[in-house]
C-alpha cells in the first residue's frame, strides 16, 4: 500500500483542527463535538502519529482539579490505547473575555499575571503528556488602533513574559522547546508580531524609508501620507514622541508619471510638509487632556506584573496557585472606538 | 506523442508575450530583441495556432505609410510560411507619453481624438489580418489621486469612446467582437475599470454600505473612516457632490471586541460624525479657489472630443487623417501632485 | 452643534452592527446581548435615522408565529417612540445549518425551496415595517473547491431564485428594490458573485488570457500553471467539459527575466504542454467512476425546486406554509474534502 | 512660516525619487531627465536637508575613473553650495543584466565577486561623500521557481558577503552602519528576504504547521496542499531533502464546515497521504536526471567566490582592481523555465 502514513512520518494533529465543529463568524456549529479521546481515536484511524493540544482544547477552562485529573487520565488512556504521541502543546490565550485586549500585553497586571499562571499550569499538562515543544501564538496580543498603547510597551511586556517562562522552564526541568508563532492576519486589527523579525525595539531603528502605497499591488512608492495620512500620522508619532528617532527621515517616493518637474517639486514639498504637519498633531495629541484621560484609563497605572517583577521559583509558585476571577476580567472593556474617533477628529483638524 | 500542440487546440500568444525582453522597472532588457517575423517563426516550432499583436508590437508608432505597408507585407508572409493566423488585435493606448492621463478618459480632447484616431487605425490593421476579436486594455485609463477628475466622467467619456468604435465597426463591415480587459493591478495607482461590473453610472446606486477595512485581511468592518479617512473623504465627496446620493447612508460596521456598551454607542457616534466632518470638507474643497484653480487647469474646458460628438463615417474618415502632434500631448503634464497635496491638507485641517 | 445627525442625512445601521456582541472565530462573545428594542433606542440616542435587519436579526428562526408577531410589534413601538425607520431589510441565509452548502444554489431542492420559502416571509416582514430596499447576500453561495458542482448551474440556480422573488415582489405590490452585495473575501473559500460583474454565463465569453500570478504582486504573467496548477486545472475543465469553449487559448505571459531565447521557446511550449496535460485529467475526471458517484452524491439528481418550476401566485402561497425540517437539512453532510482528495491525486497523477 | 523644512528635520531624498523621469513597464520615460547636480538644486530648493544615491545613480556604470572623479567632484560643489548632505548611500546590484538572477547570492561565483567589488567601490564612494549608513536591497536576490538553488544556499551566501563587507567596513574604518531593506513585493517573483526575520537556516526549525491557503482572505487553514499543490511540493521538499527536517509533520487545518465526521476522516487522511505523495515525488526529482543535468547547468560546481573563501585586506585590494566583463556576464540566462515545466510534469505525474 502506498503513501500510509507510519510513525516514523511523525505526522501530528491538532484537537483543534479535526475536532473543529465548523463553526465561524457567520454561522454556529454543523458537528456534533466529539470529546478528545474521540478525536485522538478517529486520529489513531487516520493514521497519525501525533496529537497537540491547547490547554482548553483538553482541559474546559473551568474545570476542578478533580475534573482536570479525571480528563488527563482517559487522554493518556487513549494514548495508551492507540500509541498516539504529544510532540507539542500551548496554552489558549486569546478565547476567554478576559484575554480580549490582550495576554501578555495587556495594560492590565492582573491579565498579565493569570496568563503566566495559566501557561504555567498548561505547561505542566503538555510536560506530563510528553510534550517537546511548547508554542506561543498571541491571537490578542494586538490592536484596532494605534491610538492606544506604545508598541513598545506591548513589546517590552511580551519580552518579559518569555523569559519569566523561560526561567520557569529551566527550573522545572521540562526541556520544552519555544516556539513563536507570528501571524498576520486574524483575529485582531493588527497583531504585535506578524512576523518573527518585527522587533524595532532592539535598538536597531537608525534609518527609515518614507512613502505611502495602496497594498496588493505593484510597488507604488506615492508622496508620503498620499495613500493613508492615518497610519503615517501615527508612524511619525512614533518616530517623534515614543522612539526618539534621531536618524534621517528618508523619502523613497517618487512623483506621478503624469506629473512635469514643477509638479516634482511639489511632490517633495509635500512630502516634508506632511511630516511636519502630522509631527505637529502628534505633539496636539500629547497635550490634549481628554486623549490624554483615555490613554490613561486604558493604561492605568504603573502597577507591575510577576513578569515585570522577574522570575523566583517561589513566585511562580505563589502565582500558580493565586485565585484569579477571570469573569470579571473579561468584563473590563476598553474605550478604543472613542479614543480612536478624537485622534481621528483630531487628524482632521476639528478638535 | 501526447500532448503536441494542434491547429484545433487554437493556442495563441501576443508578440508581446515571447517578444518580451526582459526589461522592468528595475532593469534594461536583457535579450537581443527579435523581430515580429521572428518571433511568428519561434510560436509556430513550438507549435502554437496564432498570434496577436498591439498595433506596435508590429508597427511602430512613428513608421510611415511605406514603412508600415512593408512590416505588415512581411508579416503577412510569415503567416502563410507557417501556417499561423491572427486571432485577436489590439491597441497600445498606454505606452506613449501622449496618453500619460489617460486615452479615451483623458481630459484633454485632443488625446481622445488621437486615441480614437488610433484605435480605428488599429482595428483597420487587425480586420486585413483577419482578427475575430478586438481587445479593449485601459492601461492609462486611471488616476493616482481620486482629487482630480469625476470618476463619472470618466466612465462617460469611455462609453462614448466605445459607441463611437462600434459604430465604426459596423459602417465597415468588420465583424469584430470587442473585449473588455478589466485589471485592477498596474500601472495607474487606481484603474477605473477594474472589474466588468464596476459601472456605478448605469443609475443603479440606490443603497451603500459603509465601514473601514485594512485590505487583505478577514472582513474587519470597522467604524466608518477609521482606517483610510482620505478614501472616505473621496466616497462621501462621490456621494455627496457627484452623485448626488439621496439613499440611506448605511453603516454595516461594528465596534471592537475590546468595546463595552457605552463604546458601541461611541462607535455609532462616531460613524455618523466622521460623515459629516468629510461631508464638511467636501463643500470646503468645492470653495477652495486655489484647488478649483488645479481642478480647470487639469480639465480645462467643455470642448468636446469627436467620440462626444458622435459617431458619423465623414467625421470618422476625416479624423483618421488628421495630423496629430504626440509629441506635444506628451509633454503636457499635469500638477496631480500639487493638488492632491493641497486637498490632503484640507482633509487635515491646516488650509 | 456642528456635526450633529439629523434625520435628513439618513444614517442608518443594521441591528447586527451595533448588535454585534464581540464573538469571532477565536472566541466566545463579550458583551451581554441587547434585545432588538434596546438596540433602537441606542441607535435613536446615537442620532441615527434608520436601523436595518435580517429576519433573524429581529425574529429567531425558530419563532412561533404568536413570537413572532408580539416582537414585531415591540418593534413597531420602538420605531414609533424614536422615529426611527427601516430603509432596508435582507434575509439570513447563511447562519443556519441547512444553508451549509448554499442556499438558493444548494445541490439541493429542499434547501432551495427552503430558502424562497423563508425570503418571502421576510420580504413580508420587511414591507410591513416599511423597507424600500431588500438586499441579497450570498454568504454561503460559494464552494471550498472547485471539484464539485460546475458555477454555471449555480449561477443558473440563482438567477432563478432572483426571478422568483422579483415576481412575488411584484405580485404583492411591495416595491422593493432588490441590491445585490457582492463580498470577495468570506465566509466559503471561494464566493459564487465576488462582483457584481462575474457573469461568465451570459454567453460572452469569446477570447481568454491565461497565465499564472502570485496574488498580490505585481503583475507577474507567468507561464500557465507555473505557479497554481490546480486552479489551472479548474480553468481547463471549464472552459472543455463545461463551457465547451471553442475560441482561442491565448497565452498573454512571458518568459523570466533569467531566460534565453531557447527558454522563452520552451516557455511557449510549457504553457501550451501544461494545458493539454490539464485537458487530459479533465477527460480522465469526467471517466473516473469514484469520483463521478461522490458528484452524484453531492449533486443527487434532477429533482427541480420551485425556483426552477417557476413563479405562480398560487404556488408561491403553497411555499410559503410548507412545512421544512431545517434541522434534518442542516444534518446534510457533503464528502468534498473525499472528493478534492482524490482529484489532486488525479491531478497528481497517482490514480 | 508654519511647516517649513529645516535641517534639524533630516528630511532626505534619493536621487532616483525626485530624478525618476516617468518610466514603467507600460510606457518610457515621460519627462526629460535630470543631471544628480540638477536635482541636488531641486532638492535644496524644496527644502530637504540630504540627499542619497545608489553608486549608478551618481556615477554611470561604465564610467572612466576620470569621469568618475569629475562627477564626484561636480556633486561635491553642488553640495557645498546647497548645504546639502549625504546621510546614506547603497549599491544598485539589481539593474544591470549581469545581475539578471542575483548578485551575492547568484549562482555564478564570477557574479557574485563582482557584486563584491562593486559594493567596496561604492563604500569608497558612500563614505568619500560622508554617508553614515549603508544600505543592501537584493533586487535581484530572488527566485521565480522553487526548482532551482536551494534557499539555504542563498542565504548562506548572502551572508558571506555581508561578513566580507562588514570587514572591509572596519578595515578602512569606515564606521558605516549597515542596514537591509527586506522588501517582498518586486521585482523577482519571489525574494530571498522578503522580512528581516527569514532566516531559516539558524538552526531553529523544529516544528511547523502544514495547511494551505488562498491569499489574501481570512485565515482558511484548508487541507495541507489543497490550494498549491506546487508550493505545498516544494516545501515537502525542502523539509525532507534540503533540510533534513527531523520534527512533527503537524497539520494545523480543519475540514469544510459542509463537511461531516466521515469527512473529517477524509480530511485527516488527505493531509498525510498528501505529504506522502508529494515526498515520493521529491525523492524522484532527485534521481531525474534530466532534471539534475539542469540544475547542475544553473549552478555549475563548487568555484568559490572571494566572500566564500574569506574576507583578506590583500584579497579585497585585488578584487576591487579585477577587470569584470560584465556584459558577458549579463549575456549567461538560465533554463528556468524549462527546469520548472519539468518539475510540473512530473508534479502531474506525466514524466
Amino acid at each position: 500500500m502506498p503513501y500510509q502514513p507510519r510513525p516514523e512520518h511523525k505526522f501530528s494533529f491538532g484537537l483543534w483542527t479535526v475536532g473543529n465543529p465548523g463553526g465561524d463568524p457567520f454561522g454556529p456549529p454543523v458537528r456534533e463535538p466529539r470529546s478528545p479521546v474521540e478525536l485522538v481515536h478517529l486520529l489513531a484511524e487516520a493514521g497519525a502519529y501525533g496529537v497537540n493540544f491547547h490547554d482548553n482544547d483538553l482541559v474546559p477552562i473551568d474545570a476542578s482539579a478533580q475534573e482536570r485529573d479525571r480528563i488527563v487520565s482517559d487522554f493518556k488512556s487513549a494514548l495508551d490505547d492507540t500509541g498516539l504521541t504529544v510532540p507539542m502543546a500551548t496554552t489558549n490565550l486569546f478565547s476567554d473575555p478576559a484575554f480580549r485586549d490582550g495576554a501578555f500585553t495587556s495594560h492590565d497586571p492582573e491579565v498579565r499575571d493569570y496568563a503566566l499562571q495559566k501557561t504555567m499550569r498548561a505547561m505542566d499538562l503538555g510536560a506530563e503528556l510528553g510534550a517537546d515543544v511548547y508554542v506561543f501564538w498571541g491571537g490578542r496580543e494586538g490592536a484596532e488602533t494605534d491610538a492606544g498603547q506604545p508598541p513598545t510597551d506591548a513589546i517590552k511586556r511580551y519580552r518579559e513574559a518569555i523569559n519569566y517562562l523561560a526561567e520557569y522552564n529551566a527550573d522545572q526541568g521540562y526541556g520544552l522547546r519555544f516556539a513563536l508563532e507570528p501571524k498576520p492576519n486574524e483575529p485582531r486589527g493588527n497583531l504585535f508580531f506578524p512576523t518573527v523579525g518585527a522587533a524595532w525595539d532592539a535598538g536597531k531603528l537608525f534609518h527609515i524609508d518614507l512613502n505611502d502605497q495602496a497594498f496588493g499591488r505593484y510597488d507604488q512608492d506615492f508622496r508620503f501620507g498620499a495613500e493613508s495620512p492615518k497610519r503615517a500620522f501615527f508612524l511619525v508619532r512614533f518616530l517623534e514622541e515614543v522612539a526618539g528617532y534621531d536618524g534621517p527621515r528618508h523619502f523613497d517616493a517618487h512623483a506621478h508619471r503624469t506629473s512635469g518637474w514643477a509638479d516634482v517639486k511639489s511632490f517633495a514639498e509635500g512630502c516634508m510638509r506632511t511630516y511636519l504637519i502630522l509631527k505637529d498633531k502628534a505633539e496636539q495629541m500629547g497635550d490634549d487632556e481628554e486623549i490624554q484621560a483615555l490613554l490613561d484609563e486604558i493604561n492605568p497605572d504603573d502597577a507591575q506584573s510577576e513578569a515585570a517583577a522577574g522570575y523566583s521559583a517561589d513566585g511562580a509558585a505563589s502565582l500558580k496557585e493565586r485565585s484569579v476571577d477571570r469573569e470579571t476580567l473579561g468584563e473590563r472593556s476598553k474605550p478604543y472606538e472613542r479614543l480612536d474617533q478624537l485622534v481621528t477628529e483630531l487628524l482632521l483638524g476639528v478638535r
